[in-house]
C-alpha cells in the first residue's frame, strides 16, 4: 500500500504529470495534496481552478484500492520521483511521469543508450541492432528501448545475450505482455535490467500511448540511435524528443534503395551523428571504449548467452582453453561445447598452440 | 601545328605547370617564352635559374613535331589555357594544365558535377551512379567522371544514355583505350560531351597519372558525389582535392556491413553532404530542380537512350501516346516499342483512358 496516495492523485481526472509534480513540490507528498483544502491548493502555483476543484470532488479510493490490489498481484513494484532509484535524466524533461512501475532494479544513475528502430526491420537493420547494443553492453552501456518488434527487440536481446543490462520502456501496463510474443524477452530485460511503464497496470498497447511513451525511452538515454526507420516512423518521434531533451541523435546510414534506411539517412542530413560501429556512440557521448581494440567485426547476429560471454572474452586477445575456463563462468564441458559453437558460426578460430581467437 | 610551340614547352625538363603559367603569363605565348633570352628568362618571378637554363639549351623540336604528327593521326584536338573553351573552374586551381587534349567538344562554362567511386563496386553501387548520372544530366547538369570501371563507366553510360553531356578525364593518353572494355563508351562520352587529359599522346594508363588526373575531376566540377568506395580508395583522394580547390563533397551512404561503403560512409562522418537522390544535388548547389515533380524513384538501371527519352518526358506527368509522338523525338513506331520496353522494364505503366505514366 505504500503507492497508495500516488496511485490517487494519479487518477485524478485534470491532474496530468506537470501538476501532480507541482503538488507534491508543495505539500510533500500525494497523501498531503489530496488532504489540501480549497484554500490551500488555491496558493500553488501552476495548479487551474478545474484541477483543484477535480481534487476536491474526485472519489479516489476505489482506483488507489485498485491499483494497489492489481501491483500485489501483479508482482511489480513502484519507484517514484522521490526515490534514489528514480533516474536521474528522467527528470530533466518538462513532464516527467510521477512515479514509473517497475519489473527489475533501476539505479538513479547509469551510463545507458536507446537503441530504437522499425518494427519491420530488414535483416540488415535487425544485425546493426543486435551487434551494436551487444557491443555497448560489452562496455558496461544500459540499452534501452521499447520492446516492440523488429530493431526494439533485438536491441534487447542484443543486451541481455551479451550480459549486460537493458531498459524496456514498455507503451502497455507492465503487467501486459505486448508484443505476445515477447514474454521470455520480458522476463529476461526484468532478471538483468528493468521493464518500466508510467501507464496504469493492466493498460492495453493503444497507439496513443506509444509516442508518450518514446519520449521516456530518450530522456533515460544520453543519445538515441535510431538503426532503421520508415519515412514516417515512431522512431523520428523519439529522435525529435532526444534533441529537445539535449539528447545526442545518431543514425545508422543504410542503402539509399532500402525504404527502412530512409529515416536514418534522413536523420543524418538533419544532423545525427552517422553510426558504423559502437566506437562512433562511445567517442561521441565519452562512454569510453570497448573492452578490446576489437578492430575485427564481430560476427553479425544470434550468439547463444555463453557464446556471447565467450566472444566477449576472447575480444580482449587470444586466449588458451584453460585460461577460459579459469576466465568465465562455465564448465570447461561447455566451455568446449561453445568453443565449438563459436567456430561452426565463423567466429573464433583455433590458433596454432591451442589458442582460440575471434576472427 | 597550332599547338606546336605548346607542346614544345612542355616537353621542356624542369618546366612543370606552374612555371609553363608563370612563362606564358609573362612572355603571352610559349613560342616567345621559348625565343627568351637569359636575361629574359631571369626577370620572369618564380622560373628557377635550373629551369631557366633548361629552356635555354633544350632541344625541343623533336618532341614538339612528333607530337603534332601524333595528334593530327589521333583526330584529337588541343584546348589550351588561352582558349576561351578552357574550362573557367580548372582556371582557379593552383596548377591548372597549360592545355589539355580533347576529343569532343569543351565549354568555358557550364554547370557540372562529378560521381566518382570505386572500381570493384557492388549492383547497388553500380546502378545508383547510373540513377544520379542519368538524373543530373536530365536536369542538364554535366557529369564528369575518370572513365574506370565501376562507378566511374556506370556515371558516364547514366549520362550519355539520358542524352547529356559527360566529361571523362584520362589517367593516359587521349589516344589511348583504357580500360580496354570501354571502347563504346569513349565514343559516346566523346559524341555527345567530352574526353580529356593532360597527358601526352600514348601516355599508358600509369598508376602514378591517377591522382593528378583525379584533381582535374574535382575542378571541373561545382561538386564531387562519392558513390561507393573502400577505405583507401582513389575515390577519397578526389573528395580531399575537392575540399582543397572549395568543391562541394557529397557521398552517398549504405549499409554499415558493405566494405564498400565505407569510404562514403566515413566522409559523411566528416562533414560531407548525404545524398539518397538528385535534389540533394541540386539544391546544395542551387542547379535548380530536376523538370519533374519526380517523387517517383525512377527505375534502377540500363534505359536504352529513347527509353531514357520517354522516362524524362513523362516523368513530368502522365500523357497519352499521341502526345509522347508529338512532344518526343521519335516516331509512332518507335514510340509504341519503346513505352512496350519501359512497361517490361517495370518503369512505365498504361493508366486506364490510354495514358502512361512513370511507375
Amino acid at each position: 500500500m505504500e503507492h497508495y496516495y500516488w496511485f490517487a492523485l494519479k487518477s485524478v481526472p485534470l491532474v496530468g504529470n506537470v501538476t501532480f509534480l507541482r503538488l507534491i513540490s508543495h505539500f510533500g507528498s500525494p497523501q498531503r495534496a489530496l488532504a489540501a483544502s480549497a484554500r490551500e491548493l488555491s496558493q500553488v502555483r501552476g495548479v487551474s481552478a478545474q484541477a483543484a476543484a477535480s481534487l476536491l470532488s474526485h472519489d479516489y479510493h476505489p482506483c488507489a484500492r485498485a491499483e494497489c490490489e492489481r501491483l500485489a498481484a501483479s508482482g511489480a513494484s513502484v519507484v517514484d520521483i522521490l526515490s534514489e532509484r528514480y533516474p536521474k535524466l528522467l527528470m530533466e524533461i518538462p513532464d516527467p511521469p510521477p512515479f514509473l512501475y517497475l519489473a527489475g532494479e533501476l539505479r538513479g544513475s547509469e551510463p545507458a543508450v536507446a537503441i530504437v528502430g522499425s518494427r519491420r526491420a530488414t535483416q540488415y537493420g535487425l544485425c546493426t541492432a543486435t551487434r551494436l547494443a551487444r557491443d555497448l553492453a560489452a562496455c558496461g552501456v544500459t540499452v534501452v528501448s521499447g520492446m516492440a518488434r523488429g530493431i526494439d527487440t533485438a536491441a534487447h536481446w542484443g543486451a541481455v545475450k551479451a550480459g549486460g543490462r537493458s531498459i524496456a520502456v514498455l507503451g502497455c501496463g507492465i503487467d501486459v505482455v505486448y508484443p505476445p510474443e515477447n514474454g521470455a524477452l520480458c522476463q529476461a530485460v526484468a532478471a538483468s535490467g528493468a521493464l518500466v511503464s508510467e501507464f496504469p497496470l493492466g493498460s492495453a498497447p493503444l497507439a496513443e500511448n506509444f509516442p508518450r511513451r518514446n519520449r521516456i525511452i530518450s530522456a533515460l538515454s544520453r543519445g538515441v540511435v535510431v538503426v532503421e526507420a520508415g519515412e514516417h516512423s515512431g522512431s523520428l518521434i523519439t529522435a525529435r524528443y532526444a534533441l529537445e531533451q539535449g539528447r545526442e541523435v545518431f543514425a545508422v546510414p543504410g542503402n539509399v534503395t532500402s525504404d527502412g534506411s530512409r529515416g536514418g539517412n534522413g536523420l543524418i542530413k538533419e544532423g545525427a551523428k552517422l553510426v558504423e560501429r559502437v566506437e562512433d556512440i562511445l567517442e561521441e557521448l565519452s562512454l569510453g571504449s570497448p573492452a578490446s581494440g576489437d578492430q575485427a567485426a564481430p560476427p553479425a547476429c544470434a550468439l547463444t548467452p555463453p557464446e556471447a560471454e565467450l566472444y566477449v572474452l576472447l575480444s580482449r586477445g587470444p586466449l588458451q582453453i584453460d585460461d577460459i575456463i579459469v576466465q568465465s563462468a562455465l564448465s570447461a564441458g561447455e566451455v568446449s561445447a561453445t568453443l565449438l559453437g563459436l567456430e561452426l558460426k565463423g567466429a573464433v578460430i583455433r590458433l596454432p598452440g591451442g589458442h582460440f581467437s575471434i576472427t
